[in-house]
């Protein structure tokens, strides 16, 4: 039900996603009559494979994280993530408002013993595939203890999707030299030089798009994490439409531009940020995926998408056993 | 003689800005045998405004501040911000080690009394002219004053240099919600509220590039500034890389890219880096310009041109003076 544009966009996206992999199962959650009235004339489409679970109530966009918890307890969201605790889905995809969804996640599924605090992690792209960044901004202030935590979290679903052993994890930092930064930075770049990661050093901002060729997981706190995520999206919206603009400017930039279309076309599917929506809660005991508020069919297929990958490749399992490990080996230590 | 390209730069850039400019009198600051080698074989080109102020020493750009600060007393950098600190120049542009000019600059400039941290303010392009920021990496960690106090300063070289009234400031934060950021944020918010600055609330980081029709001064720690700065270069890196590699990818793509030369060429310019070259240090008592490491001609030409605008618009004498008169509020109060 949530996000900017409700069910006229999930519930196409999911249909779309059902349709491309067959051993995908979805369960609609939210109010039955909206749902049924946007599903197709079929509805035995997908007889085994799509179900609805009714819920009463959805939080709204601007609604404080603790208003939700308290009076919203049979929303779309929480009856959502309820299912995931219980066993009955392995992932919960929403669009819906970030604080509510992430309180609700926390209250209901509980945090993986060993970790803090959740994290937010999700891919920006880059010339060389991409690279996945966390916190994106769930912890407005973090330790060097919770930075740690977030790349190891972050490591572990790195491995898992995309089928590598080492990944090199960075400290986000405004210098590679060790004299840079603050003491929280510094003292998580201790915990990680002792560590089992394959820790490659301070990277800077502009190593967020640099892609999987210099690093694979950028580690960062909530507060900087969200702000250079959104510097990026702003800055790339206003190349957008500086580049839209110059070719809109008259009849003849208007002739390039049908002339050069093919070209732009696939450069902006190359960047095409519907490619890389979707955002994942780490540290709970349980799945859930964030997909941008503003996410259109695409986009949202995504978001479904990713959860796909990462219940195939059991990401948070792998977490909570390298947790785990981490934890004994400390005790032991 | 600092940068990646010391004079080889520096000496073109200057010979342009005095071309182009009749007022403005230039003090070319190192190695006086390397100087003269690079200068037009007539040396009295510009006889009344062009001199050579020889120094022994260079500051490396890997050098730790405090080691230039020691033992770097007769370096080209601190011979130029002495001839500022004796009024023989009114501002210093350099390329060099960020870090040894800033501390440099600290040390012989001293600090505006009742400013107790100096910052680094510049701009970024927008579709609606443009975005001033600071700061954009001085100080790592910064309290709620320290940001008000940057805001005072901002807001001073903005009215200036924009010729305008009331600026429109912004802090930056993860929402625009007041329940959003850490506690030095939400703490400068209510100081700015109760200012008489112009202030607009809280902005988030795709703020940075929305120009001047929604934000004219955006503040901001350190920290954060210096990674969504460099994170907005790492993204237009990325985004022009793929562009060029989609017009390059064929016969086809690269004939497109010939007949959309002219528009690729006013859309390259109107978001050129090189035109935004130059952050000055602001809380000093005198003008210090840094412009990027890696600039070219143009770049520091932009940076030599920057310096002259604040020395025209007496951005030092403004800032100081503002400072004065709340300091003389706030203990009236």
């Amino acid at each position: 039900m949530g996000g900017d544009h409700g069910p006229e966009i999930t519930i196409p996206a999911s249909l779309d996603c059902l349709q491309n992999n067959p051993d995908l199962r979805l369960i609609l959650v939210g109010d039955e009559a909206v749902i049924k009235r946007l599903l197709p004339q079929d509805p035995l489409a997908f007889p085994d494979r799509l179900s609805i679970q009714h819920a009463t109530q959805c939080v709204g966009m601007d609604e404080s994280p603790s208003k939700a918890l308290k009076n919203k307890k049979d929303s779309s969201m929480r009856v959502a993530i309820n299912l995931v605790r219980d066993g009955h889905a392995d992932a919960c995809v929403s669009a819906g408002n970030t604080g509510a969804l992430m309180a609700t996640a926390r209250f209901v599924l509980k945090m993986i013993p060993g970790i803090d605090r959740p994290a937010i992690i999700s891919t920006l792209p880059s010339i060389y595939g991409h690279t996945h960044v966390l916190d994106l901004g769930a912890n407005v202030d973090c330790t060097a203890e919770h930075l740690f935590q977030f790349a190891i979290m972050g490591n572990e679903l790195v491995k898992a999707v995309e089928g590598i052993d080492n990944p090199k994890v960075g400290l986000l930092n405004i210098g590679e030299e060790d004299t840079k930064g603050n003491e929280q930075v510094k003292a998580a770049a201790k915990l990680l030089e002792n560590s089992s990661l394959n820790y490659i050093g301070y990277v800077e901002g502009n190593s967020l798009n640099a892609g999987h060729i210099k690093v694979d997981l950028i580690v960062t706190d909530g507060f900087v994490g969200n702000v250079a995520l959104k510097s990026i999206e702003g800055a790339a919206k206003m190349i957008g439409t500086v580049l839209k603009e110059a070719f809109n400017k008259n009849l003849l930039t208007r002739l390039a531009a049908f002339l050069a279309y093919p070209v732009l076309k696939s450069f902006k599917q190359r960047i095409d940020p519907r490619l890389y929506n979707g955002a994942s809660f780490l540290g709970l005991r349980g799945l859930v995926i964030k997909s941008h508020g503003g996410a259109d069919v695409l986009a949202f297929k995504t978001a479904i998408e990713l959860a796909e990958i990462e219940v195939k490749k059991d990401v948070i399992r792998k977490i909570s056993e390298q947790v785990e490990s981490i934890l004994a080996q400390r005790q032991s230590a």
